[in-house]
């Protein structure tokens, strides 16, 4: 589905993540090859293949206005994008509960933690306090590098950022504490691969 | 959040499941407590008691129109209930991963099979073959009456719709091969209680 605004650029609704970062649909709209397609495609693998069940969230839509215009079908006539409350993806592997985030940059030397939420970290936590694996995924997109970092390691970058120190993942420590999701054809980003080493399932 | 419509019945946007019960939303925004409310009440007590992480999914829409009046902000002009693709609720509860439906009939004698898609099914059938918790909460609203059945169980019954039996789980099928909720306080409605016994945890 393409939706064309009076501008002429194009909006992809899958780009949606909240109404705060609204203004990035337009200008990433023409990237081509996106972090959140990758995703797709490959959970899309995983599921044809039966090795898991994961699933992005649907976007999360505060409805204001809905018509009714006849007594089979409503219409959102106002609404807007709102903020996710816990993270986009989750689904289960080899038993396990899988929780994760996924964020792409343009930087090429840190990733800006602005791009989580308060709220998402907490929930990443909580998921870990019961069990299940929480964890984000980083794409450096001019680099065309790829990073899953677990919770506890993100909770100590955010901690220091509400620490009053740096507001960002430096590369190299994303090189010591994260690890590498290198990027292929069939599936795109194996992510699960690498979960089934770091989490010795 | 309200809406009223012109003829003055109102609108919960909680209620929507899709566009094919979007006739519903009207019929049943005055029968009060409602089984998802029970539920995302008793969600928050797991989670603020650190029992579990359980979340309803938002409700998934299908984006036509989006205006754009100002650089910040994006505001959907219209959209439509879409059918979701997964469950409504999942989450990890000591460490499994758990998938389930809830839904509600007034019905007093049997509970329509109609109320759960083919595609519902067989999500819970792949997550239950991941080792997955997969199961649906259904309640009498006019009994009074919470039983848990699990997928395996659901599946039986819809293979034998699909054969051209009864096209429904009749309420004996239901004290046989379900298991009670009962309704409470705080939480409202105890499901992980059940879920303990039901799988062993």
């Amino acid at each position: 589905m393409k939706i064309n605004y009076p501008n002429g650029k194009s909006y992809t609704p899958s780009t949606n993540k909240g109404a705060s970062i609204a203004p990035k649909i337009v200008s990433h709209s023409k990237r081509g090859m996106r972090l959140e397609d990758d995703l797709n495609d490959t959970n899309r693998y995983y599921l044809t293949h039966n090795i898991a069940v994961v699933h992005k969230k649907p976007t999360p839509i505060r409805i204001v206005n809905v018509r009714y215009p006849s007594r089979a079908q409503a219409v959102i006539t106002e609404a807007y994008f709102s903020q996710a409350s816990t993270t986009d993806y989750n689904g289960v592997y080899l038993g396990k509960h899988l929780d994760f985030e996924a964020k792409e940059t343009t930087s090429t030397s840190s990733f800006p933690l602005k791009n989580f939420h308060e709220h998402q970290v907490k929930h990443m936590l909580q998921v870990q306090k019961q069990g299940g694996i929480a964890f984000v995924i980083i794409r450096f997109t001019s680099l065309n590098a790829n990073y899953l970092l677990d919770i506890s390691q993100l909770a100590f970058y955010w901690q220091r950022k509400l620490n009053n120190g740096r507001k960002s993942i430096s590369l190299s420590e994303l090189d010591s504490t994260g690890h590498v999701v290198n990027s292929g054809y069939h599936p795109r980003l194996d992510y699960l691969a690498i979960v089934k080493t770091v989490y010795n399932l």
